[in-house]
């Protein structure tokens, strides 16, 4: 530790001293504690690279540092908010090293992710900027660890294919947070979709499919692919928009009980349990509770709760538990009432995800292809007889 | 039934004759249909009014004039958007009845309530326009039954303090949508304070009180009081604010599962179930699967979802399922980054009830009363200790 300035450090004396401290001295004495705190961390640092004169802008942060010293008050940039207008400015990024590629010895790139989106990162041997050593260190690094990047922004003439943002990174310091172990998989190999392996396959290569099974035991590396965060963002986007929608058109949204002392719907498929020793079952639809709340003066309510179904069959669209997107709404003369609410409803949610989440829906696309939905004129609402009529058509063609 | 013009009839025809219409037979035919209807609902309330001119002006609306049958495209006002604006224009309103008074033969008011918000109606005998026998039907309405009102917005001249909006209507036409039976208690008696039921004690009058397990057993008509309506607005305004302040800060919303298979938080107060022959529980907080979402590369979310937790204490803090506004966030350097988005968080929540919930506010304090919150300077941070010494200070008080 090396401190310019004394800090009065008698503990007897310290409550008196701290009263008698003007707002002067209190930021003067601010002042040293940074300094201090920031010597301390480049030194524990620095003692790590001790032979590199530049060993203090890279390496592992020690642990005690990661604890809550100080308000540095630095300013972080999010990976999905570097674009071409940061161009020449210094940023600092914290995310995850997806990739690491070494190009000799003199340079390496870091490809850093964070929310799905990704940024590349140059190192290259500079005198007084970049070391050998700092290359080497970033090399060694393992995928999928956390790092905090500073550097400065440019911009490369061509379009960068492997990565989300049109930018790089020049890299100027770069600390480790948080070293990954081994992983069961790569997000790369997680990310890959079937057409892909099977292109491979026919050239000759066999890539590494990533398996169900794989992917639920280690849910929390399988939601770090492009395809899954895409899917979560749009997921809160539509139970997002399907509320603000709802809400602009005087609904108001209720929370409904889960335990209830019968069966909501049938009685087949309830999970049961023990209440406080009456028998009691989880709710299979909040259907009771929202018609109450119609009667009870809501007269429009929504309800975006979960619902449980101890159903057996093995497919898609049976869960045991889900979160059910439901309106309940007076009628006033016409049920075409609830159809004008349900068309406009799922209309301002296309047109939301269309306006939104255009990336998330590409980079899904890229992983699970998918038709683009068609827009039909508005004023276009089938019969249930045109409806049955295009079902049998559809079911005949299958 | 009076039909103008003869529609074709022959229903082996029909088909034929349907691809046959133009679009100016079809929209004649549509005419034609409506006119049918209107006549039909007329003739219908008429023949129950038969010895009054005036009769198809008011009247029980027979059921299966409620089954949708036609789209009317008339335009609906709700209580809460009447405002002196709409002086001198014709209305159309739904809601129920909730006080009724006749003032001799002649005249009558009818408070109509929707959602928490009143509006005084008139009822004033005049020829041509309302007669004996319809203040007669007014006057026999019992409470909170479904009535449509059609009238024309007057303001009067003294501030109006028997309803919420400052106008009123003179009725035109008066319907019975749903007749309400009997009721266990009424809406006045709910809405009292206690406060009024002792000032009114002291005066010598004893006035009803309904009491917490009446108000239960009839959860949807204890709903329908003032204040209940303000506590479900405000919370849903929480809720809705909650979501789309972290949503503003970079939050994304997940929904956590809530069956596992152990305890989430200790063990003691845990609901159990049968998960297809396996033991399983139902979670106690969202805390594992945040921190998986985290490392998930969300690094922030927040649930709104719901908390089981089989406590056997009867108090106001304890339930056996809420739901958890919860945060999960990454920490760049110090845990003051928390502190800094609950701190804005609660303001962002107080600030929007206040700017958007005033009224409700008002009708719940008229009830229940309550001081409002103070403001606190923005700068203000307590350490640990303060807060410790306040809460020693308030316990000393207690």
């Amino acid at each position: 530790m090396s401190s310019e300035e004394e800090v009065p450090q008698n503990p007897n004396s310290e409550e008196n001293a701290e009263k008698k401290l003007s707002k002067k001295d209190l930021a003067k004495l601010e002042r040293q504690c940074r300094r201090q705190e920031a010597a301390a961390a480049a030194s524990a640092i620095a003692a790590v690279n001790i032979d590199d004169p530049l060993g203090v802008n890279y390496g592992e942060i020690p642990f005690n540092n990661l604890q809550s010293k100080e308000i540095s008050c630095k300013k972080w940039t999010d990976v999905k908010d570097l674009a071409t207008d940061l161009k020449d400015e210094s940023v600092l990024i914290r995310g995850r090293a997806q990739t690491i590629r070494a190009v000799g010895k003199k340079m390496a790139f870091v490809v850093v992710r964070k929310e799905g989106f990704t940024v590349q990162c140059v190192l290259t041997v500079a005198q007084d900027v970049v070391s050998p050593q700092m290359v080497k260190f970033a090399t060694s690094l393992s995928r999928e660890s956390i790092i905090d990047i500073e550097g400065v922004v440019s911009v490369p003439a061509q379009s960068i294919t492997g990565a989300t943002q049109q930018v790089e990174i020049q890299v100027r310091k770069l600390y480790c947070v948080n070293r990954a172990d081994p992983l069961p998989f790569t997000i790369e190999d997680a990310s890959r979709s079937e057409a892909e392996i099977e292109k491979a396959l026919q050239a000759g290569e066999q890539l590494a499919r990533v398996h169900q099974d794989t992917r639920l035991n280690f849910r929390y590396i399988d939601t770090r692919t492009p395809a899954n965060q895409g899917i979560f963002s749009i997921r809160y986007q539509i139970k997002n928009k399907f509320s603000q929608f709802l809400l602009s058109e005087g609904f108001r949204e209720i929370d409904t009980p889960t335990f209830i002392a019968g069966y909501s719907e049938g009685g087949s498929a309830v999970f049961k349990l023990d209440y406080k020793g009456k028998p009691a079952c989880l709710a299979q639809s909040p259907q009771l509770h929202k018609q109450m709340a119609v009667s009870g003066d809501f007269w429009r309510v929504f309800v975006t709760g979960p619902v449980y179904r101890a159903e057996d069959s093995n497919t898609h669209r049976h869960l045991c538990e889900f979160r059910g997107l439901d309106v309940e709404m007076e009628i006033k003369e016409h049920y075409s009432e609830v159809m004008d609410i349900i068309d406009r409803l799922f209309v301002a949610i296309f047109d939301h995800l269309n306006e939104n989440c255009s990336k998330e829906l590409e980079v899904i696309k890229r992983q699970y292809p998918f038709e683009n939905l068609k827009y039909l004129p508005k004023t276009l609402r089938l019969t249930f007889e045109e409806g049955v009529q295009m079902l049998k058509v559809r079911g005949d063609e299958c």
